[in-house]
């Protein structure tokens, strides 16, 4: 099912989000086991990262590697982050760097790699073939597992389905640059600023909660929970988020061939997850592959550092 | 750079494209050779294409197995084309059907994968190790080599980019039933189908060849043509073709990372390829990954045929 399985062994796991960074050491005892989980505001520098994690690692002991789930883009040959959209680490060489303060071997994965090898050794439906995950948080990503093996690319970056173009007319801008790209309407950070784009056509009742919406001052979770609960513009804006959602996901699907979907990341985890079954309505509209299971993460909010140990547990094929 | 080479043989060459099938005996002479390469209808049902294979067989001598490369989709594991959304063959068992008479190894690739596999062993950027080749035809589709393998996916269908989303707010209606894809505006069959969407916020003179587009009544070579020659309407649609062909390539880029995409098939051939720049030009626009080449195939025009003879000869990795 999957790769050589290493010595048993304790891995000091970070897991580097847009937002959070968080560490942990792990091991295995039949199941995954996280020890010492601490959550902290990602440092805006390469340089400050490093000291975050060599100190976190002065203070444990017993660790024989460091696996490291990281924001993307990455040039894995190198072991760099590159310059990442959302926040401001890259261009930074952290393997090399961590590598000469800590003195053993670390690992690099982009973070959604990580939780589709994750899912693929540790999940619910662990040695599924063919299994994509997607992240909806602050920004959109996918790691897939295609015919058995984790999909690379040329510098590990081939899972950047945040940028697929799901409205070539659209002049929404995403952080990367890019146009109409689907993380650019369902990124956490971004949902605020193209909001404007997302009520374009809504013609019903002006609600307190509409005032909010056009002015931008509300947070992903409010959103949802007011559309949920019947606020007619938020159940407008976000019936957009999931159609956009759902394009993607049929975008996904043309490009992998999943046998499984499995979707994690904060944005769905605080309140696109409510409305799953929209979603799988839509698939019908746009996809042309209907025959795809689509499913919640196995570990929700700890995907990432999660796939983190299952990579320094065993090698990636 | 590729995989195990068979012993130096002579391959029955079958490509089976939504209009016309191409039929040819094929080897390798330091360089790829075709002899006896005939052109004919896709006939409209399975049965009537193993006849028509068979009876070129029986004409011929001297080939140790058949290489076949079709539209899909495909389960390459069972050896069927299944229901193809542009032609009415499938689902048929064509692998046991033709061993079954022949007597001889069959081997099935999707068209473009075979494509992409004939790029990969014979092109002029041979050796590339992740590369996609996009067929611009009836439909679009793509072959992708990722890491030096060639993307199967569940059932050999990871390659189905012409069904990527690029307007979900698009009624456009695909042959595959899904809205608002990529082949919806691109492939060939479609352009007229969906002219009326393309030509929407036109307010240019009406010219004689508006009328015509409207009316749905012009070829693609056509369209192409008067674009080029400064018709004010045909540019309009053409500009909109290039903008979802760049928006296509944009998700493409977001999934695959590849180094190359090696552009063909007939919409391409017959006239987009002059607007290659613009392309290219839009790419700016809607990609993340502005590092990627874009050039035009090999083999213009028997794109799928040399990559049957290239799966023939090397076994697919």
């Amino acid at each position: 099912m999957h790769g050589v399985k290493q010595a048993m062994k304790r891995v000091l796991l970070v897991d580097i989000g847009a937002t959070n960074t968080r560490l942990a050491i792990g091991w295995e005892e039949g199941k995954p086991v996280l020890s010492g989980l601490i959550q902290v505001r990602t440092p805006s520098s390469g340089e400050a990262l490093v000291d975050l994690i060599v100190e976190y690692a002065g203070e444990r002991k017993g660790f024989s590697i460091v696996s490291i789930a990281s924001i993307g883009p990455l040039d894995l040959g190198k072991g760099w982050i590159l310059e990442t959209p959302n926040k401001e680490i890259g261009p930074y060489p952290i393997v090399e760097a961590l590598q000469g303060k800590l003195g053993v071997p670390v690992f690099l994965l982009n973070d959604c790699q990580a939780a589709v090898w994750g899912e693929y050794v540790y999940g619910r439906y662990r040695g599924t073939r063919n299994m994509v995950y997607i992240t909806l948080s602050s920004g959109v990503g996918a790691g897939a597992i295609v015919d058995g093996r984790l999909l690379m690319g040329r510098k590990g970056n081939a899972h950047e389905v945040g940028h697929f173009v799901v409205d070539y007319k659209s002049e929404a801008k995403c952080g990367c640059g890019g146009h109409g790209h689907w993380e650019a309407y369902v990124g956490g950070k971004n949902i605020p600023r193209n909001v404007k784009e997302l009520i374009e056509g809504y013609s019903g009742a002006r609600t307190s909660f509409y005032h909010r919406l056009v002015e931008g001052s509300f947070t992903v979770e409010e959103l949802f929970h007011q559309s949920f609960i019947g606020d007619p513009a938020a159940k407008y804006v976000v019936d957009r988020i999931v159609r956009v959602t759902a394009a993607g996901l049929s975008s996904v699907i043309a490009a992998y061939d999943p046998e499984i979907i499995v979707l994690g990341g904060t944005v769905f985890h605080k309140g696109l997850s409510r409305f799953l079954n929209e979603i799988i309505n839509y698939l019908e509209f746009y996809s042309l592959n209907k025959n795809v299971f689509l499913t919640v993460s196995s570990y929700p909010g700890r995907e990432p550092i999660i796939g983190a140990l299952a990579a320094g547990i065993y090698s990636v094929t």
